[in-house]
């Protein structure tokens, strides 16, 4: 379909007003992944109720975006590109609703994690959620320049939090089996890690949302394997035998 | 809004084909759940390999229902409650699909805990799986039937399903420390495992849009817990303590 040439500027505010809002909610997935790390790692439970508070928001704001939709296409009647740009407003929403969930899981798993003795890889775990949370942040800055190029680095950056994840599967399940102790909290920083592998891949289908509204066309490949669970990262998870 | 007392034939054709595709895309999920234990079971690495396949033609279909919705929008442009039920198929798709990935990563991990030793809660794991898959059944008929009683009934069955995962995280969990061989495969049983968990709640989001979409009302509270990623299951995780 071609451009339906639409201008009506209440149009573009409204559109503007519902990118915003996508942009609020995305700001604070973002904040809840970093926090939700610090929590862990400083055993702070009131923070990572906060957290749990927070996601709240994320819901509220997922729900608000819906609305806006639906009144926006029943007022509006956006045709061809417009109607696709809001439908990509939509479909971003629920995964940065989804994104903020594994954050909160994260914040859910501070106290348990608190009671058990600290284990070494739960240090590494900072370091790889940083890389997460950048991922969703310039993931939505791609989405609010509708910058293709910067999409595609995104996608370029999953790579590296997957290289993370199955390093850190590995190590864990080393410990594991140095220690028995060891087994319940790795089993905990196991399922923390893959949250933020996964947060990684749903960044990764932003940008890819991201392009194909910036391009019309689907981004060549996946850089880093062929689908959002990863083949690639299943068969390393086997360890040493590669 | 009121209703928009919608009786365009055209609108409700389009409607009932957007549904029949959502049916078939869930009916594929439905499928790939069941398809995907018993590959493990077997350690059926071809039957794997097909169940990672099919997925490919769920991604398929996802993408026709987001054409179809478009075009609809576009061409009949519904209002008010005809656009909350065409909006509530896209959502439920984009769920479906969800469900298919968790299907097609257990099918993933098959040649992976083939190579290990089989240990006991395999055999456990295809009774959770015909829970989640029948939750996930239900909640397709509920859509299919607009029946909102049957899709409280499905909700009230996530707990079930809960039990189950919880039961397995201990089970797995003793399973590792008695024996390190056992580490490696009782972690992919436990990511298995955790699939099928979420397999159910998103059966119970698809339920609770069923629900939503033929009273207009929110379910008055979810059965399990507060939320998607369940409080109640993340504490039982820590296991012994309660």
């Amino acid at each position: 379909m071609a451009s339906s040439g639409h201008t009506v500027k209440a149009f573009d505010e409204d559109l503007t007003d519902l990118r915003g809002l996508v942009s609020e909610m995305g700001g604070l997935a973002e904040q809840a992944i970093s926090a939700s790390l610090q929590a862990l790692v400083n055993r702070d439970l009131d923070g990572a109720a906060r957290i749990v508070e927070s996601d709240k928001r994320v819901d509220e704001i997922e729900a608000e975006i819906e609305l806006q939709v639906v009144r926006l296409i029943a007022l509006r009647a956006p045709m061809a590109d417009d109607l696709r740009d809001v439908l990509a407003a939509l479909k971003i929403a629920n995964i940065i609703e989804r994104i903020a969930d594994y954050a909160k899981n994260i914040a859910k798993r501070v106290p348990i994690v608190s009671e058990t003795q600290a284990i070494e890889p739960l240090s590494i775990l900072p370091a790889m959620g940083r890389l997460a949370a950048e991922m969703v942040r310039d993931a939505l800055d791609a989405f609010a320049a509708r910058d293709a190029e910067a999409a595609v680095a995104v996608c370029g950056r999953d790579r590296a939090v997957d290289d993370f994840y199955n390093s850190l599967f590995r190590t864990l399940l080393t410990y594991m089996m140095e220690n028995p102790h060891n087994i319940s909290p790795s089993t905990h920083l196991l399922f923390i890690a893959k949250n933020l592998e996964r947060i990684g891949d749903h960044a990764t289908n932003v940008a890819e949302m991201v392009y194909f509204a910036a391009t019309g066309r689907q981004m060549a490949e996946r850089p880093r394997g062929e689908d959002a669970f990863g083949q690639l990262d299943d068969l390393d998870e086997k360890g040493g035998t590669r």
